[in-house]
C-alpha cells in the first residue's frame, strides 16, 4: 500500500500504527520554551533544577507537536487530517533532554461525517513513549479524514 | 499586586483574566507546521485553497502553544504552572495568517494537592478568540501551581 495516500476507508478498527523515533535535544527544549511557554522549568537548566520537575523538562505543548508530527508521518493521509479536538491529554512523564520519543496510535472508532459525506471521522489514542518504554503522554483525539473517491469523479463538498 | 509573584492562594474562583494580543503572521504559521505539522493546509498557501480547509490555517497545536504563551505571560506564576492534563480542546474556527487572537482565562476550581501540600490544583477554562471575537480554540486545563508561603521559611517538597 502506498503510505502517502491514505484515506478514511483504508482504517480498521483497532488497527495500531507505530512511528519513527524522535530525539528531543535539549536546544529544542528551550527553544520552544522561548517562544511558547517560558517557565524556568522548560528555559534555564540551572534553575529547572531547583524547581518541582527537578530538571529541564519539554513543555507539555512541545510534546504534543512532537507527537502530531510523529503522527502525520506515520498516517500519511492523502489530503491531511483536520483535527477537531482532543481529550483526556495528560503528561505522566517529564521528557527531558536527549530522549527518544515515539507514538502508538491506536484507531478507535471509524463514522461518516453527517455534515460532509466525503470525510470521515477517525477517533484514535495516540501514546507517546520515551527510549525507556515510560508513558510521557496519552491523549484521545478526532480527526477528519477525506474518504476514498472513485479516481476521476469530482466531487464537491457542501458549504 | 506584583504579577510576577502570583501565587495559588492569590487565585479566587470565576475570576477572570484577559491576556495581551498575539499576531500569528503566515511565515510563523508555515514555520510551525513544517518542523510539527506538515500537512498542506498550514504549509502550502496555494495548495491550501484547495483543501477542506480553503485557505492557510494554523496548526491546532500552533494555536494551543500560542494559548500558553499568553497564559503564563498573563498568570505569571511565581514558580511556574505545570499542566497536568487538559481536556475539551477544541478549534471551533481556523486562525489564518494575520489574526490577532488573545486568550481569556477563568478559574473554574481551587483545590489544595493532596500529595504535595506545598501546591494547590487550579482548574481553568482558557478560551482563544480572534479579531472579530471568533472563538478559535477552548480548552479546560487542570495546572499544578505554588502555595505562598512565610518568607524565610524553606520547606521540601515531598518525593
Amino acid at each position: 500500500m502506498d503510505t502517502s495516500t491514505r484515506y478514511f476507508d483504508d482504517l480498521k478498527q483497532s488497527e495500531r500504527f507505530q512511528s519513527a523515533t524522535y530525539i528531543v535535544s535539549g536546544a529544542a527544549i528551550i527553544e520552544f520554551a522561548r517562544r511558547f511557554d517560558p517557565q524556568a522549568f522548560h528555559l534555564e537548566p540551572e534553575r529547572a533544577e531547583q524547581t518541582m520537575l527537578k530538571g529541564l523538562t519539554a513543555s507539555g505543548w512541545h510534546t504534543a507537536a512532537i507527537t502530531m508530527r510523529l503522527f502525520v508521518e506515520t498516517l500519511s493521509f492523502a489530503e491531511g487530517a483536520i483535527g477537531l479536538g482532543v481529550d483526556e491529554l495528560r503528561w505522566p512523564n517529564p521528557v527531558r533532554p536527549g530522549d527518544a520519543v515515539r507514538v502508538e496510535t491506536e484507531i478507535i472508532d471509524l463514522r461518516r461525517s453527517r455534515s460532509n459525506p466525503n470525510c470521515g471521522i477517525v477517533r484514535l489514542r495516540n501514546v507517546t513513549t520515551n527510549q525507556r518504554g515510560e508513558i510521557v503522554q496519552t491523549m484521545l483525539a478526532s480527526v477528519l479524514v477525506v474518504r476514498r473517491r472513485p479516481f476521476g469523479i469530482t466531487t464537491q463538498h457542501p458549504r
